[in-house]
């Protein structure tokens, strides 16, 4: 398998960190979104939107969008619940991650992490969404340590990605004490990987 | 089962046409989003996000996010590929609705259909991105007749929601000629229901 990745990406790293988690290896291809390399005619032609992390497969058929990604790699592992409803609660936060946080808080980080002047006025009611986000989130973890079901899943994987970050996005995590006691827990996993390291295969 | 739902909503008609094609019965609540009725204290206390549809199950228990409703109704139905690449395209072009189709064409819809004069700007950005979601779909309908594997899935009912009455947010669908193609095999299914046919149960 190749991993089409741009480091700094929470998307990418969501698939970094389950490989790991699963041992799995990859070959990691590095693609740089500040040089447009997504829109190449190459990326396109594997990659009609145009967009990282995408998987290619040992025979070359390509799957995108991150949390498509983490269902195929996590099919079958306990990451997945076995009951059906924890399943449903699972793709509901998956879902909810990509729809409501990401492009709140990924999208937060990315303009101030770049320095984006031209967007720099969208930022307050990012923010503002943000917040209401987190908010969810930690109220939803006050009696419970992961997001679906008993044990860590892909829906703990998916959030984890850009929360973990979200102070670069200008966000105070220190208003949400059961945001901070979950990710801590990730941080015990004994294959846990940051979203800075360089993955060691390819 | 109750469905909290809002007759218009293209992500509740994706939950009653699945309904519909695995005959299930159910319970039709109306929410009226205009009344703000998915922010009254009850509503908040079921789903924290504040939006419809809302699947309640005989036990209280609910799940929320139109897609991860699908993939809990449709488990073990035709609607989910049973290759494993297939489905994992199922969930990559699930959550491409969500992220790049649903906040383009949904919201363009949302703004005309209620002439909302103070987003009136937000619209030419949306028409472009809404097509640039559209050309990716007529373009991958080119050698198909479904988004993923052989046989329509949950990622055709998640799609068409929207796109079927895409016009109404601006869109020519004239200029997309594979997705007209793809709409009429809807139609043609004997338990097809149109998004203003009020639910007969409940």
């Amino acid at each position: 398998m190749k991993l089409y990745d741009y480091l700094p990406s929470g998307n990418s790293y969501k698939v970094r960190l389950l490989m790991s988690y699963l041992e799995r290896d990859y070959t990691h291809v590095p693609i740089d979104i500040h040089k447009d390399e997504t829109h190449t005619a190459d990326f396109l032609a594997k990659n009609p939107a145009g967009q990282i992390p995408l998987l290619e497969l040992d025979d070359g058929r390509v799957i995108a969008e991150s949390n498509a990604i983490l269902l195929y790699l996590g099919e079958g592992s306990s990451f997945v619940p076995d009951d059906k409803f924890d399943r449903a609660k699972m793709y509901q936060w998956m879902f909810f991650e990509q729809y409501k946080h990401e492009p709140a808080i990924a999208v937060a980080r990315f303009i101030r992490h770049y320095a984006m002047e031209s967007r720099a006025e969208d930022l307050p009611n990012l923010v503002t969404r943000g917040n209401a986000v987190l908010a969810i989130m930690d109220r939803h973890l006050n009696d419970r340590e992961w997001f679906a079901g008993d044990a860590q899943s892909l829906a703990d994987i998916a959030l984890y990605a850009y929360t973990h970050v979200a102070d670069e996005g200008g966000f105070e995590l220190s208003a949400y004490p059961n945001i901070q006691k979950w990710l801590l827990r990730f941080v015990q996993h004994e294959r846990h990987i940051l979203i800075t390291d360089q993955p060691s295969s390819g």
